[in-house]
């Protein structure tokens, strides 16, 4: 079985993708990145390059599937605005390429991912790196876009196993949900 | 003098549009209307066909210019939320066509257009409808945007000669401050 998955992590100023496959239960890297908005940008136009580059990004490595966090809404209503507005170019453009959209909630990733729902930014970053065999570890954005995708495709294969995918108690950094066929290189 | 002006009054589930011309110191309606989200569509789907849709009535009435209503952050983290992700779609539509965009306070758009900067919706439609010369009150969403439309076009106005546009005593519905060529139906 077979699955590309994108991730997204979307931002007013930064958007992170990176893509994965799952192939017979093992999950590949295949690319990440990141979308910066041309500081002289005007709003509208910042929000008109990431839908064009995020459809670029999707007609180039073609997933099916995408993954993005949960809207994590504890921050205030001025920063839920501007952040919901880069979501929502994201989602427009996962909707206009016909990708089939799944949300999980922030700690959700983080668990799935590293083994701990709080870890920090710079955990998600080496955890994602190691995983996924990469030479460097990926820039926040971009690890963050790799471990939703990496928790997508993680849940997907709990869900075929019937297993919990909430997990009661909290494992270690040092066994992570995910499984990393280590052999595939980029 | 002449400028055709797309207002835009997004929403999760109705999206109003309006657009007006300015000639020569008057301001005439072309169109209307709401685009409503499908109930059964998935969030991704909706925001799609929002943008798709903005695009094509930004293609059939080739507006220079859009005016959308600043955000309005006091209603909550979650709500913005989700408003801020249509307001993104409608942001990346504007760029992506070219247009430029300007931004006016929700009390700036009622004052401008009602002559109460706190004025009802009900108000608002009805005020519209009086002068753009309408045969039926707009709906809600499609008045909204037709006042953001029409705050644009005063604000340019009164700009021009030098006005300052912050009214400092509170005129009366009677005497709105945008004036409009009642010969010109439709």
């Amino acid at each position: 079985m077979q699955a590309r998955i994108l991730g997204i992590d979307p931002g007013s100023q930064v958007t992170g993708y990176g893509v994965v496959e799952r192939r017979d239960g093992a999950v590949v890297h295949v690319a990440h990145g990141t979308l910066r908005a041309s500081r002289d940008g005007s709003p509208e136009r910042r929000l008109a390059d990431l839908y064009r580059s995020l459809l670029e990004v999707i007609e180039h490595h073609r997933p099916e599937l995408a993954s993005v966090e949960q809207l994590f809404v504890a921050r205030g209503a001025r920063s839920a605005l501007v952040l919901g507005q880069a979501r929502g170019v994201a989602l427009a453009a996962i909707g206009a390429a016909g990708l089939a959209l799944h949300e999980y909630a922030p700690a959700r990733i983080k668990q799935s991912v590293t083994g701990n729902g709080r870890a920090s930014k710079l955990q998600v970053q080496r955890v994602v790196k190691r995983l996924l065999s990469l030479e460097r570890a990926p820039a926040a954005d971009a690890a963050d876009a790799l471990a939703a995708a990496l928790c997508h495709a993680q849940a997907g294969r709990l869900e075929r196993l019937g297993v919990r995918t909430r997990a009661r108690r909290r494992p270690t950094a040092r066994t992570p949900l995910v499984r990393v066929d280590r052999r595939s290189l980029r």
